[in-house]
């Protein structure tokens, strides 16, 4: 007789791993980026997320590894025609105005509140480092995140009549969610302020606060007349995340070299060229914007029109060739660009 | 007949799973933190994590905001006579002088070579700085890693003989432990340099890289003759991680407030402060120094006399008392302190 009360268990528990091991394959046979073509681009992801992953691959990286970093405007949603923080900083300047009425008699706060576009467009990147730091710091964290909120929840974009969270770009979101899905750890590393992002980021992407690094300002810390402390925004920048800001951001703010990066101009080199440089399996990609029917087209890659935002110039392009860099073109790769569609 | 094949794994998958429940039942009886005496400290931090994690709890809390940060020096690890990165900085003077003969004649590197701790100990604070700009950057991120590496690999410390990775607290590893089980992240918030701990946290603390926030220095990008991008440590300090300058770090690297935080003194005053002062639940506790046996004591609280390392004064304590801190007496609380004992 057998009197071993586990025995029977064991079987069971066989039969069920069993069971889940073959659902595991099945879901492993799912399409996991729906959104895109099967073209390279996606192969290469595909590829790249496999070998990292199996166990006794010469490119197998350990899970506490696996970091991927996103730049956002351009490559995670729309940049264009204007990222949706300038529209911020610029859409608060009546209220400033409204709390300080002497500002609007000087510029650039008159062109400002003039609503002049082409006057607007026009104004030298002093003046609008001017209006940023008046709009953005100077007020206590927690009275900016939720005037961020309520922005994000209220503006609508000028194209698409849409909230600036519903323009991500749905096959990049795959990618996040197939990126962590397979052990990694998916950070936005973005030119635009960390404050602001961390604000929607994890209802957006997924991508807690801790996960996003961006130009970063110090912040103050001291205590209301109630004894409680808290942290005012100060305008003294301590990270430009941008160009070589953003390899010196991953450093600061992770402290690891990611394996896989994602960007789309210039601004994202660096970042790229880190990724690429380290040992081992390393996946740089670059969004170009060539669809000018579904969303934009510009960057002098292909012979696309140069514009102010997300210069992807025809050096880096080159570059980006030279060094393996591999381009997804939006027009060609993406079956479907955004969820609403 | 029953042709369903699934029909009897479904039977074993439920066995299995009571089996499982039946399990985590048993290890949730277990104690989480066997090293701390059963004591009003352990049962703070037991009764805080139960209502936090328990749906419905009035102090409930998602997962994604259960952010603990620790103070290390003190509080995870022996920081007394001195702290092991201030040895590391004079230990590293004999190499940094070989490397450039000129800098032995002048001070303070004269005194530091001298060996003479006394005179080494007077060195104000200027000097101090002075050898640890030239000790700390100037040299790839690599290079500074592989170094800390080597010397925490080949150090004792003078009393115990051994590495100071071996001089973590137990019950604070156990803490750690006990809160990652329970869904937090765990942080190191300390004063030293974020790229010396970040070195060793993963294999020490189980804490990895992204998630240790210290006083921290920029870099520069660059390019070396291969044009292999890389990274120098720079002499210019971003963040001084000790006391305001620990909420804002927190701020910066983690950008949510914590619910927990753990200190041993002055310089972790502001941290607990803002940590206490967020809304729902929350822990804040300094571990007090009065081991004088096992450990050391000091620190003018209950009459333990002052040190220059970890100053915890009366002036804290009272405040401490005040605004709810839990004191953690390494005597009273602590039933074990090294895992070597």
């Amino acid at each position: 007789m057998n009197i071993n009360p586990l025995r029977g268990v064991h079987v069971h528990a066989f039969a069920l791993a069993a069971l889940l091991v073959l659902g595991a394959h099945a879901q492993a046979q799912t399409d996991p980026l729906p959104s895109w073509n099967d073209s390279a681009a996606k192969s290469a992801i595909v590829e790249f997320v496999q070998a990292i992953t199996t166990q006794g691959s010469p490119k197998f990286v350990p899970q506490a590894e696996r970091i991927a970093t996103f730049d956002q405007d351009g490559t995670l949603w729309v940049e264009h025609p204007m990222y949706s923080q300038v529209m911020y900083i610029l859409e608060s300047v009546p209220a400033l105005v409204k709390a300080k009425p002497e500002l609007a008699k000087g510029e650039p706060f008159k062109t400002v509140m003039s609503g002049n576009r082409e006057a607007i467009a026009k104004l030298p990147e002093g003046d609008l480092i001017k209006v940023a730091g008046a709009t953005l710091t100077g007020m206590p964290v927690e009275t900016f995140q939720a005037a961020v909120a309520n922005w994000i929840a209220e503006v609508r974009d000028p194209r698409w009549k849409k909230p600036y969270t519903d323009l991500t770009y749905l096959p990049m979101q795959e990618v996040l969610k197939y990126l962590r899905a397979n052990g990694y750890k998916t950070y936005i590393v973005t030119g635009g302020g960390q404050d602001f992002v961390r604000v929607y980021s994890e209802a957006t992407y997924g991508i807690t606060p801790e996960q996003v690094v961006g130009s970063a300002g110090g912040t103050k810390f001291g205590y209301a007349k109630d004894g409680r402390p808290f942290l005012t925004k100060e305008p003294r920048l301590l990270l430009n995340d941008d160009k070589a800001g953003k390899p010196q951001g991953i450093h600061l703010m992770i402290g690891r070299r990611p394996v896989a990066s994602f960007g789309n101009s210039d601004g994202d080199r660096q970042m790229l060229e880190y990724t690429k440089a380290g040992d081992g399996a390393r996946l740089a990609m670059i969004v170009m914007h060539d669809d000018a029917k579904r969303e934009y087209a510009y960057g002098p890659a292909k012979g696309l029109p140069a514009t102010k935002v997300g210069a992807f110039t025809q050096a880096f392009y080159n570059e980006a060739m030279k060094n393996g860099f591999i381009v997804i073109s939006m027009k060609d790769d993406w079956k479907r660009i955004f969820a609403f569609e």
